[in-house]
């Protein structure tokens, strides 16, 4: 059991290269075929230029450091909020980071951002879960 | 282009059964091995009494709905909160429903709801797109 | 750095239920397809009685270990050696311990012991690994 | 049944490209996220400068030469030593190769070595199966 060792300030963090397998095998998941994703050609006419990684699959290693890290094993989630704030590419190397910001009783309350290779934050967000 | 179309109360869904495989491919992409996902035998022992999917995982669902149906193709996720309010096990049938709350020139407001096959609330938000 | 932290004795676990998606991406990327594993009519007329988990399956999740736990990571894996002892069937929930034995300057050696939901030693073996 | 066929000597070999989504999808079975394998940023600042493959995926393909051609379908994995001898970068092509090394009753030793594509010995080991 950690909740007893859990303060604020607390924070850990996971890191990975989001691949094209990565993408592929989330749109395949939750079938979200949006050619941002998975259409090079359309992708390359958009905005960004090229495919980018979904938010929610990006978003999913925040579900990570939760569940494995801080509060770790046996946390539920009870919220998330989520701003995506830049585009993540394929090839990049995201941080996601959480810290605490509150605990009330069995409830604790985190900051959790996301930031890319260059540092720059792509998801900033506050989730809240239950340990 | 689809943007012009779109006016308030406009909605769309998606629903699939979320079997093992999703739980299972879905862990794997973010390395969440939180035990209420990939463990049975812990989560015999938790308050659901079986393996629960992520949250995250469910949630993915919103996405799909935003960036293939409503707005659709070519959709940018701007933000999205979310509360989880009951667990979905492996095998439950969700249904995951967008409705526009808001139109800004370009951006979109919707309510997300996620529901299970006894039509029970599982999640509930909000999202804002850029079309 | 953890390599300073680490003495004998030492040890750390992962647990997980092996399902039938592990082990049929298994198969698929390195095309095991031996019928012990993916071919259940097979596999009944075996001594077994059903599909069986391949042994560098179950044994891979002692490098998770080893990678990520202790020494953790960026951990160098030298040699392991296993003995498969039982079967793992799909639907086992496994539990994979390494245990420091040894430290030679950057040389970590370890006992590494794969059971299953019973406590039944599946696999025993041991690791060398460059902190 | 293969088993009276089996001499002192055969050999057997299977080869493949090991491509990135051979090294995320074995990542994600096991969970084995050591940033060696799934971080390029921290892969750079390695010994090694880009991503290796996990050994225990590269020797995967041994128990593939043993399930499938020598001694074949059917065979059942006993022990496996092995030696992590030069590491395998992503889109290595390796050849895995089994010779018989003796007989005993229905019990095969072999030895297994892996070679790269440019005939670097990258694993070596020994291999014991009942047939």
């Amino acid at each position: 059991m950690q909740k007893e060792k859990i303060k604020i300030g607390d924070s850990a963090s996971v890191s990975k290269t989001i691949t094209e397998t990565d993408v592929y095998c989330f749109a395949e998941i939750c079938g979200d075929f949006n050619p941002l994703h998975v259409n090079e050609k359309e992708a390359e006419k958009s905005r960004f230029g090229k495919r980018i990684c979904h938010g929610m699959l990006v978003s999913s290693f925040i579900s990570t450091v939760l569940g494995m890290y801080l509060p770790g094993p046996g946390s539920i989630y009870l919220e998330q909020s989520l701003e995506f704030l830049a585009p993540v590419f394929i090839d990049d190397t995201i941080t996601v980071t959480v810290i605490v910001k509150e605990i009330n009783n069995k409830i604790v309350s985190l900051e959790t951002i996301v930031v890319n290779q260059n540092m720059q934050k792509v998801i900033k967000g506050y989730a809240k879960v239950m340990v």
